[in-house]
Order: C-alpha cells, then sequence, then structure tokens
C-alpha cells in the first residue's frame, strides 16, 4: 500500500504539470554528452517522443562540434578555433553542413521514428529559417560563422502543426547564398523566441547553475531573471557558470517563459525536470 | 537519487496511459462508503477533476440511498425493499428525485467546481436523456421503479462538448411523464454503451472482483468476457461476487471497452487504476 | 371571406415581428398563479414551445414560493418572512434548493418535451451560472438570501445554442459553496441583462402597469425608461405598481431591449403580447 | 376579449407552417390577372417578400403573353397561335425576350425590393438555367416554342444562398445558341423540380381545381396523386379543369412535396393558402 | 529551335503576369466597333473566358448606344442627343433597357458560355447594384439620363465568388422605381471603384492615349495619374483625347489600381496588353 | 504588328494548359548534365518556380552520382559498381546520404528560394517517407542499394500544402534504421504514383524517345502505353532506348496521367513541353 500512497504522489504531482503544458512548444537543445552515449541518447529520444504522445510540441536543435573535426580531419583538413568558435572557411561551412545535415539530424529523426513519433530533418536554409550574417569574434572575422538575423518560422509551425518534430541543424544562410555555421545555443535561443516557445531547455554535461562550480550540491532549482543578473554582479555566480547564465538570460529575454539547463547524462532527465515540482535542474524565469 | 529514478518509473509508466486516454469518455459511477467520507469524496472529485484537466472526458453517475431514506423518514413514510430494490409509490419517486437532483448531484457539482473544472448537474428528463419503463421484479410491480429503455445523447454530448462535467441522477421519464428511480449501477451502464465510453468504472465497497471473498489477495487484476462468464460458470467466481461481476460483463456487452471495478475506499483509487500498470481493482475487457 | 380578410390581417400583422424576433433571446420569469393552473401552465409552455419552434430562442426562470412553505410544513419547519423576503437557514435554503430544482424545474422540462422542443432545468450552480452573495434587507441579515454577484453565461449559451431550453431554478452560490435562495424576478432580470436578451416578459397576476389599481383599463401599452420614471416621481403610479415598474427599468438598465409585464392569467398571453401590434401587457424600452 | 382569443388562435394555426416550412423552397408561378391588377400585383409581392422574411425561399417565374402581343403589334408583327402556343419565328422569340427578360422581370425585381427584399431577374440563359429543345405540337413545327431539356441548378442555389430571389423569365436556349420561348407553367414545374421544391403554387384566375367548373363552392381543397388521376379518369374533374390538374401532377411527379392551384386574385392568397388550416385552394400531395 | 527560344521567351515573360493577376478582379467596358464585328466579338470573349479560366476574375459592362437607336426608329421614336448624351424620356429608357437587357447582354452571355464559362446578365436593378440620380447636363435636365450614386457590390460579389463572370447593362435606378439609363463608361468605372478592381480596361476604337491623335505611333504605353493630369494642363493631351483620358482618372480616383484603354478591334487585345511586358494600349497607374 | 499575332498566338495556346494543370502535382526528376551546367540549373529552378507560381504543384527529386564518386575518393574509397548500381557498403551509403542530403538537396532549395519560391530539402527518412529494402541484382546483394517498399505521403502533403517545394534526395530507410541509396528515377516514379501525380517529368541527356537513337528528328512526341509496349515488342524502339522508355511505363502504371522524357540541355524545356501543343520531348499517356 505504501508504493500506491508514492505512486499517487507522483501522478498527484505530475498531473498539473502535463495539463498545463498541453499543447505547449518546448525546443530542446541537444548536445554534449548525452549525444555520444547511446543509451543516453536513447533515453532523451523516449522522453522526447513521450512529451510529444502527452500533448506537448517539442523542437529539437543539435549540436555536434566532434564529427565536424572528425570530418575534417579524414577530409586532410586542420580544425583550429578562435574564442571556442571554429575558424570556418567555405569549405569547412560546406562539411559542417554535410555532417549534421546529412548525418546527424537524419539519425535522431530515425530515433525519434522508432519510438513512434514522426520527426524532419531541417536546417535553416530550408525555408529560409534560419537567416543569418557574419559574426565578428571581437572584431575578428573567422570565415562562415554566422549569427541569427531573423527566424521564419513558417515551415517550422507547418511542422509542429502536423504533428512532425522538427530537428534542426544549426545551419543559416544569407541573401547571396552563403552558408553559415552557427552555435547551437544562439540557434536554440532564437528559435525558441521566434516561436514563443513556453520552454527552452539546455542539456548540457553541468547539474544546472551552481553556485559553487565545486559543489553539485550548490544548484540553484529556479532563479528570476534579476536574480540570475544580480548573481552575476555581485560574484555569486563565477567562472564557467557565467556563459551558461547568460544563455539562459537570452532566452528569457527573447520571450520564452522559462529557459532549463540540465544535466543531460542523468537518464530522463526531461521528464523529471518537467514533471515534478523540484526539478533536477535550474530554471530560469521572467 | 533513488528517488528520482523511481519518479521517472511512474511517469514513464503513467505517459503512454495519459496519452492514450486523451479524449477519452470514462464514465464513473460513484456510491457507496466513497460518498458518505468527506475526505474520500475530495480525493475522488480530485481525480475526476484531474482526469479532465488531462484530457479525459469524465462523466458522473451518483447513487444515493440512505439520504432518500433519511428524507422519507423524517416525511414520515417508510422504506420497504423487495429484492434489495426500494418499492416506490408516486411519492416516493418524487422524494428520490428531489434528494438526488435537487441536493447530492448540485453537492458534487460545487464539488467539481472547487477543483477548477464546470461541472453540470442533470438528471434523466433532462433533454430526454433516460427514458425508462417500469420494471418488473420477477413479475410483481414495485411501482416506480425504472429500467432504461432508451438513452439520448445529445445533451450528454452537448455538455461534454463544452467542457462541462455531467453529473447524472438516475432518474427517468416515460412518453406519459411518469417518474422512475432507476439503479445507478444500471443506469452508468446504459450510459456508457450509449456514448461509446472508453471505460466504466464502478466506485464500490470491494477490491474487485474476488476469486475468494474473504480473501483481499485473491483479486483478478484483469479478466476477459469469457473468463468472467467461465468463472462464474465453474464456480470460481461465487456469491456476492457474482452480481457486481455480471454488472461488467453487462457493460463490455454495451461496447464499453473496459470496465473497472475499484475499491473507491482507497484514496486516488481512480489515478492508480487508470495510470499504472498493475492498477488496484479488476479491469473487464473483451 | 370575411374571415379569410380577417385571418391575412393577423398574418400580416405578425409575420414582420416573426422576421425581427427570429434568433432573438427571450427571458421569460415564470411564476404566480400562471404556475398553479394546470391549463394555463400548460397553455404558457405551448407558447414558449412555439417560440422556440419559429426560431427563437427562450430561456425559462421560475419561481415556487408555494411549494417552498407546503414542503417546509411537511418538514415541520416554520416559514417567517421579512419585507417578504422568506428567512432562510441552511436548512430552508437546502429545502429551497431541492423542492426547486428536484421538483418543479424538472416538471416544467417535462411540460415543454411534451410540446416537442428539449429543455434542460438547471439551477446557479451548474457551471456556476449564478454567484450570489448574502443580501442584507435593510441592513438586518436574514440568512442565505442571496443576490446576483455575476451571471456566469457559458453554460446557458452552451445549451441555447444546442437548441435545449433552459430552465433555470433561482438557487446561486458563492466561492464558498453556500447556497443562496435568490428573488427570481431580480435573477430574470440579472440573467436576461448577462445573455443581452432582446425581451424579458414577466407573467404576473396583473394586466400590466396600471395608472389606477383598480382600472384594468388603464394600463399602459408602452412606456419609456424615462416615462417610467417620470411617472413613478409625479405619483402618477402608485402604490404596488412601483415595485413592478422598478423591476422593468431594472431589465432596460442591464441592456434588455424590451421589458414586458403580462397578466399570465391570459391564455397565450406571450403569443398576443410578441406577435400583435398592441399587446396585451405594458412594453417597457430605452 | 374575443378578438385576442381570435388571433390567438390564428396565430396557434399559423405558427406551426411557418415552423415547418423554414428553409423550405416555394417556386411561385406568376401570371394572368394577378399580374395585370397593380394593387394585386403588390400585395402578391408583399406576400412574396414576407414568405422570404420569415426564413422561406421563394423563386419567382412568371408569365406575360399580353405584353409580349403588344409590342408585337408595336412592331409591326401579327401574333399567330396554335393550340394556345404562340407560332414563334426567331424575331418573335427575340421580341419575347426582351419584353419579359427586360421589361417585365426588372419590374417585379423592383417591386420586391420595394419590400426590402433583394430580386434577381434572369433567364434561362443565364448561367444556362435552362437548355431547352424545340416543341412540337401535335407533330407539327411551330418554330421557337421551346420545352426543357435540363434545369441547371447552379446559379438559382447560388442566389438563393445569398438571400436573393431569382425571378426568371421563362427563356431558354441549346447548345447551337437559340432562344426559346418556354410556357411558364412548365418551366416552373421543371424548376421545382429540380430545386426539389417544399412547394409548387400557381397563381391563376380560377378558385381551384372544381368538380364543377360552374360551383365555385365545389372546390377540393386537398387531393392525393392517386385521386387527381381518378378523378379524371372517371369524368368527376372535366374540361377546362383537367390541364390545370395534369399541370398540378406533372410538379408531384418531378418530386415536388405539395403544388397548389390558387385564385391570384384573392389579396394575400399565397399567405393563406400556405398559413392557414383550410387553405383556399387545392392542394396536390402524393 | 528558334521557334522554341522564341516561345519560351513569350512564356517567361507571360508567367509572372499570370501569377501577379490570378484572383484580381478586371473590370472590361465592351463597346464600340469591337461590338460590331462579329469576329472581333468572338475574341474578344474568348479573351475574356480564358482570363477566367486561368483564375482572373472578369467582369463585364456594356453599351450598345446604335442598337438602341434602331429600336427606337422601329417604334416611331426619334433619337435627340444633348452633347452626346441620349434625351431619355420615360418610353426611352424603357426602350433601352429593353435592348441592353432583354438583347444584347443575353447574346454577350451566350458567347461568353460557348467557351465554356457561365456568365450572368444583369442590369443595375438586379440586387440593386447601381443606385442612379438624374444627371443634368449643364444644369439642363434631359430625362433619365442618370448618374451612379451608389453601386451595391453584395449581388456582383456573389456571382464573382460562384465563377459566374457577370455581364452589366449600365441600367440604373432609384428608390421611386425609376429607370436611368448611364454612361457604359462612368458605370464601369463607378462599378471597377466598389469591387476594388485590380484593373479597368476600356475596348474602345482609338491605340490608346496619343500625343498626337493622327500619329498612332505617339501612344503612350504608361502613365502616372500626375503625368496624365500634367498633360492635359500643358496641352500635350488634346481634342478627343481628353475626355479618355479623364475617364482613365476616374477610375483610378476610385481606386483601380491600373486603367487600360485599347483598341478593342486588334485581335486579342486584351491578352496581349495583360500579358506582355509593352503591352499595346496605354496603361494609367497611380 | 506579326510579332503581337505571334504573342497572341502562344498565349492561346498556352492558356488552357495553364488552366489544365493548375492544382496539378508535377515530379520533376532532375539529373545528368542539367545538374553540371550552372546556366542549365538556374534555367530549370526558374522553370519549376514559374510553376508553382502559376499554381502547379512541383516536386523535385534529384539524382548526383558525381558528387558521390567524388566525395568517396576523398575519403580515400574505391567505387565500384554492378550492372551500372553503385556497390554500397554502409559506409558509402553514410557518404551518399551525406552528399545528396546535406549538400546538393540544400543547394536545390536555395536555388529555388533565389526565385521566390520556398522549398525544402528533405530525404526519405524524414516522416519516413520512403521506406525501402535491399535489391538484389540478379540474386547478388550488392549492400545497401534499396528499392521502395512503401512510399508514406504525409510529409510530403503537408509541404505541398503549406506552399513548399518538396526536394527529395533519394535516400530510404527501414525498420532497423538501415540507410538506402536508391536510383533516382525509380525513387521519382514511386512518389508520383503516391501522389497522385498529374505528370511525371524526366530530365535526361536525350531528345526523348526516339525511334533511331542516331537520329534526333525520329523523337516520338506522344506515345500511348499500349504503343510503347507494342514498339519495344517489335523492336521499334531498342538499346539504350528500352530501359528509358520501361521508366515511363512504370510511371503509367503507378497511376500517373502522362510521364515525359525532356532533353534536360534545352533551356526551359520543362516550359516549353508543358505549355505548347508540340511540346519538345515524349509523353507517354495511357
Amino acid at each position: 500500500m505504501k508504493r500506491e500512497i508514492e505512486k499517487a504522489r507522483v501522478l498527484i504531482e505530475a498531473l498539473p504539470y502535463i495539463q498545463r503544458f498541453a499543447g505547449s512548444i518546448v525546443v530542446v537543445k541537444y548536445g554534449g554528452s548525452a549525444m555520444s552515449d547511446t543509451e543516453i541518447k536513447n533515453s532523451t529520444m523516449k522522453d522526447i517522443a513521450m512529451m510529444k504522445m502527452i500533448g506537448m510540441r517539442p523542437v529539437v536543435i543539435h549540436g555536434g562540434g566532434p564529427s565536424i573535426s572528425e570530418m575534417m580531419e579524414r577530409l586532410g583538413k586542420k580544425s583550429s578555433f578562435v574564442d571556442g568558435l571554429r575558424v570556418t572557411d567555405s569549405e569547412t561551412a560546406m562539411i559542417a553542413e554535410m555532417v549534421l545535415s546529412g548525418t546527424i539530424s537524419k539519425d535522431l529523426v530515425l530515433s525519434l521514428q522508432r519510438q513512434g513519433i514522426d520527426a524532419v530533418g531541417i536546417n535553416g536554409k530550408d525555408g529560409q529559417t534560419l537567416l543569418a550574417r557574419k559574426k565578428l569574434v571581437d572584431g575578428k572575422d573567422i570565415g562562415f560563422v554566422g549569427e541569427v538575423v531573423k527566424v521564419k518560422t513558417a515551415l517550422l509551425n507547418s511542422l509542429i502543426e502536423q504533428d512532425f518534430i522538427p530537428v534542426i541543424s544549426p545551419i543559416g544562410t544569407d541573401w547571396e547564398g552563403n552558408t553559415y555555421n552557427i552555435n547551437a545555443d544562439y540557434a536554440a535561443s532564437a528559435i525558441a523566441g521566434a516561436l514563443n516557445a513556453q520552454k527552452l531547455v539546455f542539456l548540457t554535461d553541468v547539474e544546472g547553475i551552481l553556485k559553487d562550480v565545486n559543489d553539485s550540491e550548490s544548484r540553484f532549482s529556479q532563479l528570476s531573471l534579476s536574480e540570475a543578473e544580480a548573481y552575476i554582479a555581485d560574484g555569486t555566480i563565477t567562472g564557467g557558470m557565467i556563459p551558461k547564465t547568460e544563455c539562459c538570460i537570452e532566452g528569457i529575454k527573447r520571450g520564452v517563459q522559462s529557459v532549463h539547463i540540465l544535466d543531460g547524462r542523468i537518464p530522463h532527465a526531461l521528464l523529471l525536470e518537467i514533471f515534478t515540482n523540484e526539478g533536477i535542474g535550474t530554471m530560469l524565469t521572467k
């Protein structure tokens, strides 16, 4: 009987979230270790499929840096980086698109479809979804590294409406037809804003936003925009936690209702964060 | 972390049911001890409200024998029964209608509304929902005790469509305008059949269908129609378990996809039966 | 031939009204002698059914004071009144609801249905239709006598839309779940206003608004809001005519286009008032 | 009070017809004396407008023989007839079309519009509404006298749907583009059949179908198809009554639910026939 | 191969116009020599049918002065004109209506239908499409010559919506039911404005707006509103070119996007003007 | 003037095709030389964009063998072929998908979008559009070369409905998630059949189906299915013409209304074939 009581408790806790998020667009940025471990990949795709089944409308944006580097090496090209961004000549951009759109996204499409949910892999050229321009790094031109100028949502909305999960490779284009490699976190944030997503979730390799990077117990479960900004200002949030926090702040500023950072290595991290009161990562809200 | 794993397990188990039953009509016969205990009444109404919130479409049929007897006594009339059915002269029928439609159903309506879900109390006269005729007991006329001749679903479908939970008192009428008191179990079964309900749930004072009435561990978790009929025939199901089992069989024959008998005294019995693999009562299917 | 000419005249007179009122919501307050005389009740229900058949959308609100008093007496409770309003402890409120919702409204539902028109009996708890609060009489608390705080029209509109005639018992509730007995005239006026009714008709025991209460020939056939207010101010309308007139004024102020007081004892009073040029009662307009 | 009772009686009698015929297509053949007397023309157009106002969907087909003859004379052409049908060379056909479509139909359009109802005058060429072929009279070719081969209802249905009253001149055409003058009674019957009209009404100069042509009291109020055929066979209906009766029979055979012959000279003949129990002409039904 | 290249060129040139004008309302004023030459009439009707087939929505307004004069003569009436406008007593108005609505418009309807496109001939009385009043010529009353007061577009829009081509005779009416003969050019302009037409095309007997009336090579291919007004003011456009130019200006001022004057005598003038870059007449735009 | 007459002729010839094919699905197989010549690529994409603009619904399937071979070489893999089909181990399948979906299809998407028409590049994995199985070549297993088992049209129909042009890479999958390289001609034929396409057009390097391969003047302009089969049987069509003809026959058998083989090297070959009477290739019909 005690197990029944516990089960009933979990259900009573989860059901209101299920109702509240029915129909919500949830943008999931999928990257990091969660991509390389097959079991975790399967558990994540299962979570996304389940979110779809119970009425949410997930949208996936994926990364893929290591695979790009690997293909470049096979093709005899050296990868080089400035401030963490890949120096991208036009051939590198072509390779990045080929790997992201021609391999990784189709693989995720198949994984979702194996859970019974139809998916479609696109990149920012399809339907002119991501219009981009060259991004300078501290004034330096490092090639076809793009920043999002405009998200055209017609194709995404049409796919969502027809019950497909869009799986988006972060490749953009401009009016001259150039190919840009775009940082997946920024792309996710821009797309979530343009779609008026209710949630934007970053699956990463950290437990959330931590007060003390060395103490995973120091995770903030929930933060408001102003708290986050204050904690950065007063030095409570420090070091590598700052860019992650800023990334969440950006999402809120673009109009997303809540932005989550989760440890993608925890099995079913998405379900636990969304359907339980305490969650397992950090949720930033307005 | 162990608790998270357990939570994820309950969610993974529940979500497919949530999806499968989205939009389903679930008829709940509410009666017995579950009506007299205020706490249980609240937990039951909360369960029904939750079912509605996550997309199911519950319909409630209630009983109320003890309250009718009490009012009769206050008005100086004696209750008498034949084979468990109340002998019902025209004044008794009037009192039954008054108590069921004028007091009990409105009280349930308020309870559901306190959970944030709109409800509407009707009886079988409204919209000619329950057309009835006199039911003879072994050939004997015991007055205005009715059996259902036809369920007219227009009003129920309209209320369901508009997101109201119908709360139905088991009072019927005929073309001459007589008032009939109808057994709530039979009314529930007829209504579930007419609405093509996916589920019909009887909240009762027993744990389900038991092999041995004295051993609550002997509960059948699931039974097919043919098994149930065979177990009655071969004496496995005996005594007071027989009418309950027959009541479930009746529901399946009218086209309901699954009929459940639950112990309504267990808190959140409805959620546990519907959203967990093992359930807590007996489910009869075709 | 003369009869044909007279018939044609009546038709030519009536048809424009039929067209003008097609689709109009007409709220009928039904009470007084028109309720106790079976023949008059039938003629009234027939009129309401006909209004529905030719495209109007009637809504009925009924009274029932004498029946409440009678049931209280049977249950050994004394009725007492302050300024014409019944002192209402919680048991009295329960009895009032039981009699109005559990007996009278269902009886009217059957009467309408015998004319081929589906009807549904509800009270102000259903769909939270009538939210009420305690009404003080000259500062005195006389119990659960309510005044309307808000009319939630979703249920009424849904029923009307689906071609049911709503039959409303004047019982309201508040957020704590209390039961209030509400004066049917005031409830009718509030409901007519909330539904943007084109007409509100009071079926009463007087011929209309009379200049001289003792002279039924002194009836005003039509009055404007300002005339009515002026006639009260200058003493033309006096005595028992004042509250009736004020009741009509209230309806106009809530946005109803015309409010009618008719003698409900005249057979087919509703049809004669609505479809003939002179009418038979008093019509108040803006 | 007696007048009120009489009024109520007429209304009670008329209302069910109003409801029953709401939305019905009623084809009115308008011709004979009812066309030449201005007052009668106005009363007829008023009746048609009223039918429209209360929800029926009238369609008018008009005649105009005398006006054609008059214009022919002015243009120096002689009218000649064979078996009551006008010998029609191509110029006569042109004159007939010019008078019917260019003068009479537009005049009726204006008359209806003066009653507040929009109307549109068309002939059988418009939207290919009436496809015709040459009609031989006892094997003789008398020119461009046509019989209806097909009624294309798209234009009529579109006008009716948009709340216009179609006013149709009985001119037809064929695939070679010839112009045919068609007998208005036959055209009305063909159109009523093609539109699945509920009623077809002939406004004529007789009281209806009479047993004894000299005794207007001998009118049949109602006849079934088989009775009508039997009465012709057994000589009860004789002489000039036969073609009129056959004309009605034709309508029924084409699927119209009831065909009426009325004396168009009686003011408001249409309303009296349709909205009173006894009617004033003869109604033929299946 | 050279012919293929030329064909491809014409298609590449035409296709964008086809797309741009899909769904556009194009009002064509049809008159002059293009009406009397059968071959030209057929080529014009074929062009209009083609415009309809590929998705444009043409509306035709026709003239017919010579036919009116001819019929007047046959009926023994003299035609007389003041400033080019026909002096129109009530009989002349009747004759004009008879000829335009009863003969010419029906003939055009048949011509269009022979191309496989349904058409409907109406005049301004139908559906009260053209409300008119008496037009004074320099203060002189010359009878029932009308100017357009209001265009009621319900009937036209309904016909267009249902894929009929309206063929309009320029006859108007007023509230008293008078019949007015209206100049077809002005009627076309008023109708094009009321329908928010994208194009208004005048098929005339001149090549377009010419700088030098005697030099057909001096045609303006395109003119803006301000240029046209300037050229009239500075005397570049002179003589008979002025009223034609003013007629186009009027169309633009009423909101039409482009107004065209074409030589209707050139076969397929409409197609050439609309679907080729240079066109063959003069196009006036804002 | 002669040029105008020629222009009008081309338009008169083209317009009926434009109307007839409005809304038609036209599947274009794009491959061969037409892909490698930039100018021809642009003219082809312009044709497809124009077809879309005037209301047709084109779908593109592309090839890309040479690019795959080139990438394989860069990655140090040898291409080998059996009967013209590429021997495809799992790495080759991965490279084929990467090149087709990650480079070629996105390039075509951009080309179409530069013409103002939105396009979306997908492959057969997206939305499970192409379910495939291993194709044996004369009983030999040459790896992941697939044949189409089923075309799931939901995604294609959704994109078409939303006005996107689908650009499809001929990659399929099966239930185990394998990647198959499919012959683009066969994929085009299967997709055209599944979409109930009106037309299927193969852009190739030959003028059409030729009687004599060495005489481009011997082209069949039109062939019926039975003629094609007869000409193969009797040796009229020989050699390399046989597989091309069989490919067309296959399309017709799958329900496409007409299949066209064109020389894709002729500028605007698509427009000339579709919108002129003679066309420039061979059209096969039922």
